[in-house]
């Protein structure tokens, strides 16, 4: 049967780099013979242009109908003023938990080919491969009641509400602890226990999930903490599980590490394993459609696609291995430009992986 | 009249380096002729050894006595299967609390003798001096309602509430502005907008308080991308303002960046200019009592409550002063050891400041 596979474009770069995920999982599909119907659709922006709305219910049936859905980015200054309920990330928040993409899987890989890149001594961050594992559809992303209104002294106020209830936080453990035995076994719970209810739970929960793979060492860590250790020594980590709200920001600050947002995808599965694949990076709006966009982000994503969805591991190692070999190549986009490498263009790189393939 | 200083050494190193300030503090008074006086009480752990509680009532009725608090440290191992609610941290929650110490300033600023412990390249670094101005007494690490329950279905599940109003961002803001009048001029206001209805209100009070402040460069930044550009590039920052629990992260990111957290003081003030004094890092219970840890941090937080409780400025930058001379001499603390230095203890190093005073 062949796989349905929702592709949503999006805003800014996304349409260019897009364009090239969708070429090399072509090629792929046929170097391994895997049946893939791709369907295309608005997301954030394009979607409010297009639908009035960021996420149309009619493209929300049609993601729910695929298999998986490949997204560029969304966002842009276009859409800063126009009604907040509207905006382009409302539309990924709302398909996100629509679909109960509950996980988030955003690794943080430093290519030895681009290690110069990175702010940090070569030394600390050589040989990095963290994958951080996020709760995508709870916490305070979702928490009700969230309000904003006027005291009775008369003082505006506002609040947002934070919870996680025990299967919440079970499901996410798990994929973190399963993942780990498919890399160094070790993970590293993030919270923040010292300060709140539900991070007390989170740990219980962690510590209650951990008795089932007594394989897996795992450790706990504040946020703070953790946000220092990951610029103090990041190779202590293998995978880290936390909720929404840390895994926004740890996520990002690690895959800053690698200095070379350009090429670190994410995936965000539920639990039947449909996903969503979207690069970490967001939709450049200063360099979109002018073709100097890095692809590799999202050429990964797909390629994470082939791993986590389709269960295709051979033909999800071997874009990985594509892609290597065109950084091996010395082929860079500006993003990731070095002396003594060839400059290219989003097309130039899309055509490499595939030739490489 | 003479200044009434409340000192806690708390935890772990905290008596040692507290030792170290006070002989710095009172080499500074004699000099600039402030009279100090001195009560001593504890906090956190070493109280709730005493008293049976983190803070006593009694220790709580003296700090509000005096003008200054100037803390050690608190936590450690011994403490960690206490009942949470008497855990030394809370000590310091409720401390901050009761005396709404609301303006949490944390400098993350580079010594240039110690550009080399920064895990960051040196051209990113040099030079680095942040102002990290956190709300410290609201948000999600006071909001009520709090709570641990049992849903209908039998699971159980926890939650926190983020709240903020007007004139609790207000004050932060006020707070930030005016500080950076005194440095360059530049605020980065941090929030999670796009997603949180506190944020959003964080956002349109800045945004009130600015007008008052033309002089002054206001930006926004979400918080995770926060945490991206101070790996990336955080020396386009100068004052960041955010919240408490944004704060809390964002700061101990920062100070990490320098690589010398065993230098880094902090202040924690209310709206009459008393204020809590501390180090920035931990109450480090692995080095206790071995006369090794680096009392520098606390030294400094001695100067910033000369500076911003008493308005001493010559005194405060003389202490600032005389510890950049004993860096230049080559003295170091374990901590910060590096070739071609000289290893002195925590006694040793409290002695040279009060020499080169
Ligand atoms: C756009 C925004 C709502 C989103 C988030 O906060 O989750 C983004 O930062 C991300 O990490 O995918
Ligand atoms: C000990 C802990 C409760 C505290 C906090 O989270 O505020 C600490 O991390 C800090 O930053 O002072």
């Amino acid at each position: 049967m062949s796989k349905q596979i929702l592709v949503l474009p999006g805003d800014g770069i996304g349409p260019e780099i897009i364009a090239e995920a969708v070429k090399v999982l072509q090629a792929a599909s046929e170097k391994y013979d895997l049946k893939v119907e791709l369907e295309y659709d608005e997301l954030g922006g394009a979607a409010y242009d297009k639908y009035g709305t960021p996420l149309a219910d009619e493209t929300l049936e049609r993601a729910r109908r695929a298999d998986a859905v490949l997204l560029g980015a969304v966002g842009g200054p276009k859409w800063d003023t126009i009604d907040p309920a509207l905006r382009p990330e409302r539309g990924l928040l709302k398909i996100r938990s629509q679909l109960e993409l509950f996980a988030n899987l955003r690794p943080a890989l430093l290519y030895p080919q681009l290690a110069e890149a990175s702010t940090l001594k070569p030394e600390v961050v050589a040989g990095l491969d963290i994958l951080i594992v996020r709760e995508l559809t709870g916490g305070i992303y979702f928490g009700q009641p969230r309000e904003r209104r006027v005291l009775d002294n008369g003082e505006r106020q506002a609040y947002d509400t934070l919870p996680y209830s025990e299967s919440e936080i079970r499901r996410i453990a798990v994929v973190g602890f399963d993942l780990a035995r498919l890399r160094n076994r070790k993970v590293c719970s993030v919270d923040k226990a010292n300060v709140l209810a539900s991070s007390q739970l989170w740990r219980e929960v962690v510590e209650e999930v951990a008795k089932d793979y007594p394989d897996v060492e795992l450790s706990h860590m504040y946020v703070d903490n953790a946000a220092m250790q990951l610029v103090r020594a990041p190779k202590q980590f293998d995978v880290i599980i936390t909720d929404n709200m840390f895994g926004d920001i740890l996520s990002d600050q690690a895959s800053m590490l690698t200095g070379s947002i350009g090429m670190l995808p994410s995936a965000s599965l539920n639990q039947r394993n449909q996903g969503m694949y979207e690069p970490s990076h967001g939709s450049a709006p200063d360099i979109a459609g002018q073709g100097i966009a890095n692809p590799l982000a999202t050429i990964l994503s797909a390629s994470m696609m082939l791993r986590y969805t389709f269960s295709e591991a051979a033909a999800a190692d071997a874009i990985e291995q594509a892609v290597s070999r065109v950084l091996d190549q010395g082929l860079r986009t500006g993003d990731i430009m070095a002396a003594g490498c060839q400059k290219v263009s989003t097309a130039e790189m899309g055509d490499a992986v595939v030739a490489a393939l």
